[in-house]
């Protein structure tokens, strides 16, 4: 069966500009991929040029465009005909089998929820992205679409890694880890107490509290928080690794002697650019919906949105989707959580 | 008038190994402070050898020693002559300024606020420590004293963290922000958001959300949260600096050429090394208690401790009490909060 999926290629800081050739690109190293690009025809045929003609490469027009700023309940209310809403309609009616885009994430949150609907037993998706580690990464949700959550919901966010682990890496029985703080006194607000009850309950392979600095010792494969911890997490980790990037490069531009050590250390330096590169982790993968919608960076530029529908297509290719149903459909009878009663 | 420092010397991953000569030498390089150690004197009396006739030295025995896995209610109760117990009690009668202690965090909590006691208008102690950022440091609180946070504690940690920044670093206004997410559906949880109403309400000089990365951007003097968000981002950030670290060593490790790029690269790569060295920022402050109290990294080793104590002898010489005590009392006519309606 061929695997299609549907780019939004109008979102982003900078649009087809980069969309496109990323398409391009990934057409070129995924040999059985089919990718339909959504968004205004008149625009993005010009940047297809000779390429229109692949019979992997469908294009279907959409007038509109989210902006990046726009209200997400607005841009869902309004614009029916934007290349966000047009790509994830192609999901629902099963013309594609994921879609990606690197618009204004709550906007493709609200649009994905209406539009996919959520599957059942699971009250609220959640944004969930692999980390580098000390020895590979850890997939780590919710990332910021719920600051306030449940037990439950932290337990849902557990089998929902799980199973994407599983099915992604294959790895039968991923280990999970509750994102908490290590004092002796305050181990953990009740949620997350309660929550980790919940996860040493359930059959999953819960391995306890994993501390902030436990999510880069590669402590579990998947690591559960709600979505207001998680994003101060990942936005934490961008600012610093960012600042010591830049101070690495200032230290190393300080004079011409400086300048001759870069020259020599130059092939060290770019290993472990190319290691930690963020661009290698771009692609969030909005989980609990009925459907595969991936967000990529606004500011993604071509390799960083390729990585973006390589994810998008491997969650397809891997069948995630199913894999996750399926652990919700085994626990139906044993009721997963009884979320009613939060 | 002469500045006091009680120093805990039993407690730490490595007890008076380090706490001594970490003393010894802050003797040296604060020829006007005066320290005054704390622990079993039979361990501490061979280690300070011809010191101890140092007038600006004082050894108070104390037969206990608070355990790093100890539990703080215990310690509380039971070890009444613990080193830590003592030093604190030093601070209490006045014969220290502050105490510094690298024991269980915990328990350090727990026995401060029995012994100092809460400084009138504020709930709940802070731990407060310095960031480095690209344009200097920020300073973020609390780091872990509180799990569950009102409005009105998120208020009381941006007064208190905004008087020590302006007493230790003479700012006058220094810029307060308050930790948040950026998702524009969900910006932030309800308490974070009443928080920044109460915030935009006080006299400080408020500047709004600040995001994971903004920390260290530099966007903000002062930043609160909420102590799981902040021992969060905090452990986050130490797990990913060390490894960043260790993978930039290992990669320069790799064979004799990256070993001679990295001879030559040393210098840059040892100002890179001295500037971010969390080792420059140990010292968390427990703020909100009628005394200053020190944390240092259990870890902590001679620099690292030395520095715990300059944040220490910092503090009591630039008044910090005076400075949150005088700003309390001002709002004590139009009430600072109203927590007990929380």
């Amino acid at each position: 069966m061929t695997t299609r999926i549907a780019i939004d290629c109008m979102g982003g800081d900078h649009g087809p500009s980069v969309t496109v050739p990323a398409a391009i690109r990934f057409l070129a190293e995924h040999p059985a991929a089919h990718l339909v690009l959504v968004g205004q025809e008149e625009v993005l045929r010009p940047l297809l040029a000779a390429r229109i003609d692949d019979p992997r490469l469908r294009l279907v027009h959409a007038s509109e465009i989210v902006g990046m700023d726009e209200s997400p309940a607005l841009a869902l209310r309004n614009k029916k005909d934007s290349s966000m809403r047009v790509a994830i309609n192609l999901v629902k009616s099963g013309e594609a089998d994921a879609c990606v885009s690197a618009g204004n994430t709550g906007a493709l949150m609200a649009i994905s929820r209406f539009v996919l609907k959520m599957l059942p037993g699971i009250d609220r998706p959640a944004i969930c992205a692999p980390l580098p580690t000390v020895n590979g990464h850890t997939h780590m949700l919710d990332l910021g679409a719920n600051v306030d959550c449940a037990p439950e919901h932290l337990l849902q966010f557990g089998i929902m890694g799980a199973m994407l682990v599983a099915a992604m890496e294959h790895k039968e029985r991923p280990t999970v880890g509750i994102l908490n703080i290590g004092e002796e006194e305050i181990k953990g607000n009740e949620v997350v107490k309660a929550a980790a009850e919940l996860l040493r309950g359930s059959d999953l392979n819960f391995i306890g509290n994993v501390e902030g600095d436990g999510i880069y010792k590669g402590e579990a494969d998947v690591i559960v928080c709600d979505g207001f911890v998680g994003n101060v997490a990942l936005k934490t980790s961008e600012g610093l690794a960012q600042m010591l990037a830049s101070s690495l490069r200032s230290e190393f531009k300080r004079n011409w002697l400086t300048k001759l050590a870069a020259l020599i250390a130059i092939s060290v330096l770019n290993n472990f650019k190319r290691r930690f590169d963020h661009r290698r982790y771009n692609g969030a993968i909005l989980l609990g919906l009925k459907g595969i919608s991936v967000k990529s960076h606004g500011s993604a530029d071509e390799l960083s949105f390729g990585n973006a529908i390589s994810r998008a297509y491997d969650a397809a290719e891997n069948r995630v989707l199913e894999r996750i149903t399926g652990r919700l459909t085994q626990t139906s009878a044993a009721p997963l959580a009884t979320v009613e009663n939060v």
